[in-house]
């Protein structure tokens, strides 16, 4: 049972808190849907796959799995990126530059200072613009927010990968804030 | 000098970073806004110390200093504040419920699986509402987030106290996003 008594304690994750302060679930998905569904040059798939290997290294049950399974909706992959994202995604085809772009968030996960002129220069050497060396730090940023705000306040979350796979369609293809 | 070249290398912080994407910007802003200085049964001072004293945990000058001037701003308690904040608050004048909500916010800091039954049970022994246990999660995981995009990017920030003093006043008084 979660810390507060929210309005709805089916609702599991994030979507009890969305629903349970209107006013500040606002903001809260008008910044998932920019991050992860708006213009950018990386897909929507690989900044899902940065989400969720954020989410995966805070031990954010919840966000780890739905947002593995939006990727794993984006790119068609199957539910197995759920665990290979775990796994640090040995068995899926990313290309370089994500995983120098997963680096970065990884050092971000850690805290912002972590983040070195090597760790920059290696994913601008494979490719990465200043935009997307932006986003990546944004995105890995926001899920340190969203694991800690899923987490601290003691949500439920169903524990079965396939218990995310609709959600996960929902959340890659109809998007975040639009029910 | 930040890890990206940003549009205007003299906006320090934040500040610079929100001018370079104004798309995340939007949200960003309107997030803060709703949790510093929207309705609530904590006053804004209140709720800028618990901002600032999480970025001093997460050792983010910027953030920091900045929310701490705000705080100031609010309480009319000068800027010796910012240094109280850092040494846990021993010769500012705060509630016990505050303490409570800020032991809260320092286990959110750590993880959000940290924040303990024990440490909400104190909290509404001292009177806090489960609104104001939500909100205080959710800004200290904010600026968990915050804090991670300013110090990720590699971004400047002054130096001595004294130069936040009107960014406080202007964050406290004019809010945010509000040039």
């Amino acid at each position: 049972m979660a810390h507060i008594k929210l309005l709805n304690e089916e609702l599991p994750g994030i979507v009890g808190l969305l629903n349970y302060r209107p006013e500040t679930a606002k903001p809260l998905l008008e910044l998932a849907e920019t991050l992860l569904r708006g213009e950018s040059t990386l897909t929507s798939g690989e900044r899902e796959i940065i989400a969720a290997s954020v989410s995966y290294w805070n031990q954010c049950h919840f966000c780890h799995t739905s947002h593995a399974a939006a990727a794993a909706a984006h790119l068609q992959s199957g539910l197995s990126i759920i665990d290979d994202i775990k796994a640090g995604l040995p068995q899926t085809n990313v290309s370089d530059k994500l995983r120098a772009l997963l680096n970065i968030a990884h050092q971000v996960q850690r805290g912002g200072k972590h983040v070195t002129e090597t760790d920059i220069a290696a994913a601008v050497e494979l490719g990465a613009t200043d935009q997307e060396i932006h986003d990546t730090v944004l995105i890995a940023a926001a899920f340190c927010m969203y694991n800690r705000y899923v987490d601290g306040l003691g949500t439920w979350a169903p524990v079965p990968n396939e218990a995310y796979e609709e959600m996960g369609q929902r959340m890659a293809h109809v998007g975040y804030g639009k029910a």
